[in-house]
């Protein structure tokens, strides 16, 4: 599944900043975990999945006020009711790599919170699976 | 130009919602200059960018909570110191087109907040040019 | 409608600056759109309102933090489903043009979206359709 | 002063909201502190003013998503230094009292904080003070 | 009831800041009702209450961006549907004042918002009433 | 060091929820990074402290709207540039586990982001060593 990537992009605004004038920590974990759902969602053709599991996490390096980030998604393993993703997040102007995530999981749930078998195996670049679900 | 595409997802999240449970216009033109902002200054490879001028706008359909939308930006001219990016709005789910934006300039400005000479002519898929300016 | 002016006033904050310290073009428009759909709502009687049309827009100045902001509006026109407002936006201390809207149309709509006759064909200073409409 | 009369108006959305769907006591008090900031800035002449006291609050009735208020301020008494305003929140549908507050103080400060005399004996409906004093 | 203490601590960030620089009153305001209102929660176990009022505030001293803050709740008085809390709030590295509040009253409700009893006449200084009741 | 406890309550919100109403993972990996800063800011007696590494997550439950969370954080171990924190964050009124972090460790650093010695090796209750580091 080496082939597949998503690159999201994020500035560092005001609002995300630490008393020191860095990016918090979990602000940073809030933004790789909302956007690997969006990449979870597209690949498993449901809205309704939920993160189950996050890999140890080392901050490398620090970012700062105006630094634009990049969140570079790739596709572990598709299991029967999950899907495994890794992230790793470097300065889109620098490359220097600010942290990274060996395994996010999601899991597709129903309505009442319980996983369901999802059927998906092979990576997709669109949101096609989301399309056909919704007919 | 045509072959460049940048897609930018959206959730529609309950502080996003007006007192009728619609996504804000409002709101939706925020993440569509913010997003823009991010394919603008990849591609002129400098981060001091202002938006410049918006072309009408028509709001096709509303948005509702939990919707995920799709933000699809294209290039439609580079000036000697702005560049012109056209955004499509829609529904990742339905395909339903929420709005269409078919111009949004962009100039590049020193501190003062003047114009500078960008010196891009064609589009680009990643964040190199903001490497080398940043050398 | 000469007449009818509403000014509304807002601090720029931390949280709605871009990375080179001025106020978002698309945090401007929030603001713009927000602000206008409460014209329209005690203009029209109803709070069930939407953004149609935005007419093209030209970011004529930049805005810094702490900077005091008029959105002055008036009203251009009454249609039978629609209200069009104007909207100028100054610095407050300068009087420095921000920006011009020329037309922001919102359009009356039932539960379903669908757009209803309003009957309204002439400005009001207060909120007293909205208090009657409650009855 | 009776004839001064500044409203805002705000709307009650989904993050203003406590855990059982009313707006929050707090949150209302930030806006009501928040605007009277505008407003006192707006009188005095000056952008440097603090908020120095509050008088007793009492909450008189809820307020809940979708609700329009409006916060009229009027003008209590100029100080040397200081200016006091009272504020009234009501329901702009229906009329109801949300709360009241008597007497709210702000004092024009240096850029050391210390209070300064401000000049002021008399209120204005714009904002052509702080025109004047940015000259 | 003086043995109770129950300390909140904030840090003061970018976007909890006026135009020059220092944490708003209505920012601070907004901290020392939703705190309070975790305390009432906790102590008459159960997550319907409301505030119904403050006393007079004075603001001491201004607190600056990276300041970090202490909210310390006692209890001033159960009564037979509301509990009454007393709040000082102070810098957590210098020890100054910011404010102190004597009253704030919680009122315990029902789904339509009436006063209900609550029972409760003693402190605690955990939450095994929230769990209690949810038995 | 089992006798340190710090709790800290967090209520969920509406502006915390993804689409299908339950709390973001990444919403209180927020939550649980910025209050553990708070808490290893008191321990060390600075406020220059980074984020450095957190160990994997395992999220064992959905939390709600309305819910109110608990975070009961002790501590692990003093390094001699660090401090390593677990938390522990439960559903304060049915007491089910959301979830368990072993280890989130915190760097002192300073103005350039370089690790300093911090001399601290066993716990306190308050803080008063902010106290007198600011002297």
């Amino acid at each position: 599944m080496n082939e597949y990537r998503q690159i999201v992009r994020k500035w560092v605004k005001p609002e995300d900043l630490n008393q020191h004038g860095a990016l918090f920590g979990g602000r940073l974990l809030q933004w790789v975990d909302e956007e690997a759902a969006i990449v979870a969602v597209a690949q498993l053709g449901t809205i309704d999945v939920v993160t189950r599991h996050m890999s140890a996490i080392d901050f490398s390096a620090r970012a700062d006020r105006g630094d634009l980030l990049e969140l570079v998604y790739s596709i572990v393993a598709y299991g029967r009711t999950s899907i495994t993703l890794a992230c790793r997040v470097e300065n889109a102007v620098t490359g220097a790599e600010i942290l990274t995530l060996e395994r996010i999981v999601f899991v597709a749930v129903d309505a009442t919170g319980a996983p369901v078998v999802h059927g998906r195996t092979a990576p997709t670049p669109g949101t096609e699976r989301l399309r056909e679900s919704s007919k």
